[in-house]
This record gives C-alpha cells, sequence and structure tokens, in this order.
C-alpha cells in the first residue's frame, strides 16, 4: 500500500494533506501564498518537525515566485516579510527556523529574481528529498541498534506523515520490522491523539501490527516487560543532548529508565540546534485550554482552567541514543552528541 | 451550589445518574432489579469504587424486596443468584465484593422475607450514611497532611460522584482547600476522561479552582515544581499496601518519585483486602480496543488493536500514605498498613 504523503509540491503549489481530520478523511488543500502555508502550520495542519521545515521551504518558494513577478523591484523585502510570518508560525520545532535560513542563504546567491526563483525552487525541493534519504539512513542506523528487541514503544507521530516519507521514529521501526518482526506499541497522544490517528494509521498501512495504549498505561506496559526501547523523533536537540519532543516524552523516559527500557531520539541534523546549549533554554509552545477541556465548560463561570505545553524537555542523561542520518551519539549525557552530526 | 448525588435511593428504587454523559448532561435513570443495575455497573453508568458497592448494596436490597413478595418460599436463592450476577459485573474494586458480603451477612440474620427486605435496607442504607462519614474523616485525616502543601494533583475521579458524597481523594482536597487555597490539578484521564469530566466539574461547581492536564503532561509539570502531593483514590488496597486503582495511577507515583512529589493514597476501609497480601494477585479489569481506537479502525483489515487495562496497581514502596476513615498509614511499604485499619 502506497503512503499517503503529507505534502504534495507542484512547482507552482503546495497541496497539504489535513492531518487534523486522519484517518476518517483524506483531504488536501492547495496553497499558493507563504502566510497562507504559516496558517496551516500554525493549525496543525500539517504538523511534525521535519514536515514543518520542508513546507515552510516551500512556502519561501512561493513567495519567491509571487513577489518576483509581482514587485520585480522589491521582491525581497516582500519575501523576508514572508519569512517572519513563517518564523513565528510555531516556536519549538527547529527544524522551522533552520530551513528558513536554508533558503535565506540560497535567496543571498540569487541575482535577479528569475534566478531567485529557480535557485529558491531548487533548494526546497532539496530539502525535502534529503529529509527522506536521512529517514532511510536514520531508520537503518536505529534498526541496527533493536537488533535484540522485541518490543518497542513510540509516541506521537514521528512517521511519513512528519517528514518527506519513512519517518524518523517510525523510519527506525519499520526498517526494523522489515528485518524482523517485533511487537509496536503506541501511545495515543493527547491531546491531538498523533498516535491514535495517525501513527496506528500509518503502521496499518504498511500491514505492521500495532497495539494502541491510553498514555498513561505506559508505566504498567513496560512492567509487564513487554517493551524493550522507547523511540520517538524530536522537535528539538540542544548541543548537550537535551532534547524538546511532544508533551509525555519526559514522562516515558522517566518511566522507561525506571523499567530498564532504553531511550532512542531518531531525527535528522536537521532537529539539532547548536546554538542552545542545555534545553531549559528552548521555548515550549502552550496551546489553548480548550484542546483539552470539554466546550460545556466556556459557559462556566467558575475558575477552570488548563495547562497544555504541547512540548517537553527530555534531559540527555535519560536518552539512550541519538540516531541521526549522520551517525548514533550513544549516551550523549557522557559522551557529547559529536558522532550524530 | 449543591453536589449532584451519584445515586438516588427512594426507598423502592435506585435512581443512577449517568457519569457517561456529564458533564454536558445531567440525567438519572431509575432501576428497581438488581441485574438492570449490574448491567449499570458495567456500562460505567456509575462508577468509583466506594459508588459501585453502594449500588449493589441497594440492588441487593432491591432483589429482596421483589423476590421476596414474588416467591417468598425461594426469595434466598433467587437473591443469590443476583449477587452473583452483580459480582460479576466488574472484578478489580473490592468495594462491589466487601458491599455484597455485607449483605450476605444481613440476610442471615433474617428469619422472615419481611424482616430480610427491611434488614437488607437498613443495611444498604447504612453502608451509604457509613461512606458518607468516612469520606468526611478522610478529609480531615488527609488535609492534615497538605498542611504545607501549595500544589496537589489527582487523577480520575475519586470525588462526590465516587462515594456517597464529599469524596475521597476529592474530600481530602476540598477539605484542605477549605482549610486554605492551594493549586489543585486533575489529569483527564483517558479513555474515559473521568478527571476533564468529573473532576473539573465537581470542583469547579464547588468554586474550587482547578486546573485540568493531559496525563502525560504531569511530569512536566511535576518538573517545574508544581506539585508538592499527588492525591488519589483506590479501587483495592492489598495487606501490604500494594493499592490498585484508575490506569495512570502507577506511573504518576513512579514519576512522583522522581521529582520528590508525595504520594497518598485516599480510600474508605471497604476499600482494603486484607485477603491479598500483595497487588500482582489482583485481578485487573481489560475493556474493549475500542475505548482508545478511533472507529474508523472497525473496517480496517490490517492488524490493528488496543491494549486497555482499567487499573494498574502501585508498589507500597512508592506510597507516603494511605488514609482511611480509622487513621493515616505513613510509608506503608516499612510500617505496615496497621495504622489505617
Amino acid at each position: 500500500m502506497t503512503l499517503v504523503n503529507s505534502l504534495h509540491w507542484t512547482g507552482a503549489s503546495l497541496a497539504i494533506l489535513d492531518q487534523r481530520v486522519l484517518p476518517a478523511e483524506t483531504i488536501y488543500q492547495e496553497y499558493q501564498t507563504a502566510p497562507d502555508i504559516a496558517d496551516a502550520i500554525r493549525a496543525m495542519q500539517v504538523r511534525g518537525a521535519p514536515a514543518i521545515g520542508i513546507a515552510a521551504a516551500y512556502a519561501v518558494a512561493l513567495s519567491v515566485k509571487q513577489h518576483s513577478e509581482q514587485q520585480p523591484d522589491r521582491w525581497l523585502e516582500a519575501v523576508e516579510s514572508d519569512m517572519e510570518i513563517l518564523r513565528q508560525a510555531r516556536p519549538t520545532a527547529v527544524n522551522l527556523f533552520w530551513a528558513l535560513d536554508k533558503m535565506r542563504a540560497a535567496l543571498a546567491l540569487a541575482t535577479t529574481p528569475d534566478t531567485a526563483w529557480s535557485i529558491a525552487r531548487e533548494v526546497a525541493e532539496a530539502i525535502e528529498r534529503d529529509d527522506l534519504a536521512a529517514n532511510r539512513r536514520i531508520g537503518e542506523l536505529g534498526a541496527d541498534l533493536l537488533t535484540d528487541a522485541r518490543g518497542v514503544l513510540t509516541h506521537c507521530n514521528a512517521g511519513a506523515l512528519a517528514t518527506a516519507g519513512h519517518g524518523t521514529a517510525l523510519g527506525v521501526i519499520r526498517t526494523a520490522y522489515a528485518r524482523a518482526p517485533l511487537s509496536v506499541y503506541a501511545g495515543e497522544t493527547r491531546p491531538w491523539l498523533q498516535g491514535a490517528r495517525l501513527t496506528v494509521w500509518e503502521l496499518s498501512r504498511d500491514t505492521i501490527p500495532v497495539t494502541l495504549i491510553a498514555d498513561s498505561a505506559a508505566a504498567w506496559l513496560m512492567r509487564q516487560g513487554s517493551v524493550d526501547w522507547l523511540v520517538v523523533g524530536a522537535d528539538r536537540i540542544c548541543a548537550n543532548g537535551d532534547t524538546a519532543n511532544k508533551i509525555g516524552t519526559y514522562s516515558l523516559a522517566l518511566l522507561a529508565r525506571a523499567h530498564g527500557v532504553k531511550v532512542m531520539i531518531a531525527a535528522p541534523t536537521s532537529t539539532v540546534d547548536l546554538k542552545l546549549s542545555a534545553g531549559d533554554a528552548i521555548e515550549i509552545e502552550m496551546r489553548d485550554a480548550f484542546e483539552l477541556l470539554p466546550d460545556c465548560y466556556r459557559t462556566l463561570e467558575q475558575p477552570v482552567s488548563a495547562w497544555n505545553p504541547v512540548f517537553d524537555v527530555t534531559p540527555a542523561y535519560l536518552i539512550d541514543a541519538i540516531v541521526t542520518e549522520r551517525g548514533v551519539a550513544h549516551r550523549p549525557h557522557q559522551n557529547g552528541i559529536q558522532e550524530c552530526l
């Protein structure tokens, strides 16, 4: 079964799969402008750190196309303005900023509006192509660590939908499963249910058996001895190995440590942010309380609120391996992350 | 604001609040027979260990009423048959079995069908009355331990809705809050969302400010230093202090230990099962996979499943205090549970 791509680049527009209505519906929306794509990122129509980066790169390319045609004299200012809108779409995943930096560097090489558009397009396409290649390599390197694993648990969706394809954490699981079957567990990942809606759907389409659990059942599952590795993606990896990922990852890493379960972070190097020395410098996005609160509380006069961080930070000392397309950093807390750079 | 009771005994029927549709709707259903009440327990129309016990006691009383009128010669056999149906409604909370044992002992004192009905009714009413009194005492004893607490986290709903009133864990929080305000956090408690739907609703009706979190955000909340105590109820407490409670409690207790957060189990002595020496003997109820899986997977041919235990067991070594109406067992792993019996 062919995997559905989260992004489809037509050369003149970007079609984005609406991940909010999966798996019940498969709907693409087509975008021609950067601000519209920024809205789609903010609204989580497309999510997943690498996919956000790729979408932003194409958004910049479309911005160059639009503004170089409409205002050839001042196109770069308009593109810069669009890039600023994109930069503010979501704060935590560094891949967004990484992609914007790549696109800015590319545009610096352009001498005319025409070359700017062709360069921007080439670079955006390369970002997507490279991400897919990185995921395949991450899959191989990560699977090498799972040789003796019988059970793995993943969280959120670090799959094809979150990337250019294959996936980071799910890429590792796909590659490992192709070598030798293993039991795959997925946390449902409240409040957006990326695990229940996206990861289960992706794996089932690949005919990889998957067992869904409530997020809070992970410790009890580990206690049964069913899990050897926790394998997750990342939204930002700091220079010391501290890693921001979907809320609940820190919890799972602590629980893994308590049960002798190993922890693998699988992510492309575009997720590494060497400018941040440690995790406490990462900005954690907070989202609306009513992603958690039932609607009926909107009319209550009593003080009801929700605390809804989208990400948490797993300190490096809880991580056994960081796997990128360039290599594996084992026990980054002791050894640093040089091996995966 | 008056709290809504989960059970309303009319003297000739039991009205049960449908907790599955709270907080959007407040609907009572009236029952006259034990098998119908067993169904309501199984379907989680009424839930919460003490409330299940009370409902079962009234069910037995109604069974005595019905069968002593309809078949005065063989009424006890029919009541025994109803009690067996009630016994099989749900396996984990011991209060159900405790209440049935109480009712059986009461019926042994009856010499005629008429006395049986009046005794059964008296004993069932006493079970409800005693539970409310126990909760108020638990509230006082538990609140004594929270004197220095600024933040508490609870899980599921161990409130008025789960008991005859006031609540166990929420009774402690209510009493503590009445003495001195503190920050109250509630985990939403997937898959049934008892935290989001019931605990938030109960506390908000008492105008106690409450902040809802995703279950998987608890560790990150603790990491912020916002929580001093985890306060939860129980479905069964073993002789060594091991405690079965809503899935996720074991996880929270481990995370509490990792962050220096203390753990309180608040429950009436009807929740203590001295016949079980340790938690591994507790039967953990497993419920349907589609409480977690999106409906669209029903038609998928690929192997998709869910692992859906309703409870987990927190080992005594992770518990700082077990609070019953009879006293407080501090560090039960070291000191035993004698002090709360």
